[in-house]
């Protein structure tokens, strides 16, 4: 074969972060059969889906075999039903949204990815660490990316004070995935100042939303003034509602902006829809009853995440994190790489941890846990990591 | 907002088709609120899901909300039963495939325009007319593309004889969609000695390979010898199960050419796999049952597709197609306009088409039938188009 590669994908680093860490994971558990493995690693829940949704999705597809109730090609942008659902619960954060600014997707990392595909040649802005879905897909378009070090120093939550005012493409994740770190309104508003300012495009990333306890913070961006001129956001049904399993996300796109006609484009061109089983399942996380369930998930996983938070300030370990997101960043309690540390918990305690290098070179010394396990595994990790932390 | 956008989007035309389409239904219903629309245009099913493959649906998402049942994340290329389950369905044909071929997916289109993130800038050929996502995708991804004229002298199936022996990506189409048109192995096999020959890579659409009837005709590319050394396959579960709203479908990239890897990584990078419940669909119309059963659809499908075709040859009117596909490639009766033609026959007769010209400029002319309609509905569109054509 002579044809042309894509050879922008040779300078991704390795394989992808999560792939990396089920492979190694995977060996591991093939040299210990008997060791029983903990992962705190991957942000994957593990609740079974709320009753309520369940049994909704188990209706649509028993409905799919009757000849009133199949369903063929939809709309790509998604039902008007959950379209009209997600407008109204943004309505009750007083953000007026009309559906056809609403894309429905299979999910949040796919539409993250694709948005490149409507972009030009503009340098990216992310912060290091960050999911490395923003950087991988900039790289495999390639874009040049800027690196901003969310360290210790700016709590985890770079401001734009040191940009150049120029127009960037800016992927910003609150609540944050690794970190936990979560803006404040102030925080947010300073950059969507800056890209109003400087003709950016913000990508906001909201997978995390619904995590935040804190009422005095924003679950999104468009609650900051300004920000329909400036910003798209992304969302998710999967940690909201447990559906990594069944894929359901959605993405705004105001439609005063020119990239929403692109968008509608590209997803028409691109794109047949999220599955309608997995939309009517959506929708029923929308309703009360279904909201109240996933509520009860949400606790739990915070529940996790305050008992594991309480252990790691018992052993005097610097962490951020776990208070408005179901994640902890904590600082190692030794020199060892990244990898080698993530190495070391796997092969002494069975534990699986994501090393911060893999989230960016800023991640080093730093590692991720993650709130989404079972009450047991959790507290058996506790008990086991207390004897290698 | 000053950042650069995709500019290559204002080389599309129009809207995607099936959009545009459905906006001017939608119209014509507004305007003539009493006359019932019957659609041929479109190629979308029409028959229920098989019972077996609903009631195992309904099954997997009612498991979802059970503590052993539920399931978060899977494996980004699928599931390794339906991975497994699709490897025998080839194996049934003569050709071996390993699973890490296999890469499950939210659906055909989805692959056909997501498959340029991995290619460099080559050259694409493309057939004319044809189902507009190829050349859409191609356009958005700033490809120059090189038509070949599908039309009455070469059986709406272009040979590669005129192409320079240079490496292009080749998008081929068998069944063909619009024009129904088939590969004989002969004819296949001389694109495939082409690639060969010329170090061209071809992209298989065989969405529409279960409506083969003839069985000396070629399901797969991977049935003539050298394939896997030149082309990927694109195949759907929309056409041959009723998916076209569940959303499933696979791409098999053998593990020997380079592009492999890189398929693996964008979709690791991406997408998040399919939704485990459409996957669970999936395997499902690949059980002994789930075939029967959506045999009988395609069955009656092709029923309908014969009817149209009794009906246009009884009008003495050239078409192809409606064999061993479920599209019918039709004359135009008169020297119209392919949107003017397409306007024509709504007006008359409330029959939506779908205009040859859509697919591309030796498209016009011609029209197309779609046979993914009930029984009565084309019974009534016959009766109705007979006052027409």
């Amino acid at each position: 074969m002579n044809i042309k590669l894509n050879e922008n994908f040779k300078m991704l680093g390795g394989g992808y972060l999560f792939s990396e860490i089920a492979a190694r994971v995977a060996a591991y558990r093939a040299q210990n059969p008997s060791k029983r493995v903990i992962s705190l690693g991957i942000g994957d829940v593990t609740r079974p889906l709320a009753p309520s949704v369940a049994t909704e999705m188990s209706r649509a597809a028993r409905k799919m075999s009757t000849r009133d109730g199949f369903v063929g090609y939809g709309d790509t942008q998604g039902t008007p039903e959950l379209r009209s659902a997600i407008s109204k619960r943004y309505e009750a954060r007083g953000i007026s949204l009309n559906q056809d600014e609403i894309f429905i997707s299979d999910g949040a990392k796919s539409d993250l990815g694709n948005l490149f595909d409507i972009l030009g040649d503009n340098e990216i802005v992310i912060f290091d660490p960050i999911y490395p879905v923003y950087i991988d897909s900039a790289i495999i378009s390639g874009r040049k990316v800027r690196f901003l070090s969310a360290n210790e120093e700016n709590s985890f939550l770079p401001s734009p004070t040191f940009l150049p005012k120029k127009a960037f493409v800016i992927f910003l994740c609150s609540p944050n995935n690794p970190c936990g770190a979560i803006f404040t309104r102030e925080g947010l508003g300073a950059w969507v100042d800056f890209a109003l300012e400087s003709g950016s495009l913000i990508i906001f990333d909201a997978a995390y939303e619904s995590y935040i306890r804190d009422a005095s913070l924003p679950h999104s961006i468009f609650e900051i003034k300004g920000a329909k001129k400036c910003a798209v956001e992304i969302c998710s049904f999967s940690k909201m509602a447990g559906f990594t399993g069944v894929r359901c996300g959605w993405t705004v796109i105001p439609g005063e902006l020119p990239i929403h006609s692109l968008w509608k484009r590209r997803q028409s061109t691109k794109f047949n829809g999220a599955s309608i089983i997995s939309q009517r399942g959506a929708l029923a996380c929308l309703s009360p009853l279904g909201v109240r369930e996933n509520q009860g998930s949400i606790n739990y996983y915070m529940e996790n995440a305050r008992l594991l938070a309480d252990f790691i300030k018992e052993k005097g370990i610097f962490f951020v994190g776990g208070e408005n997101a179901p994640y902890l960043w904590v600082k190692q309690p030794n020199k060892m790489g990244s990898w080698e540390f993530f190495h070391h918990v796997l092969h002494s305690s069975g534990i699986v941890i994501t090393p911060g290098e893999g989230f960016g070179k800023s991640g080093c010394g730093f590692f991720r846990i993650s709130a989404f396990a079972s009450r047991k595994d959790v507290l058996e990790a506790i008990e086991r990591l207390n004897a290698v932390l």
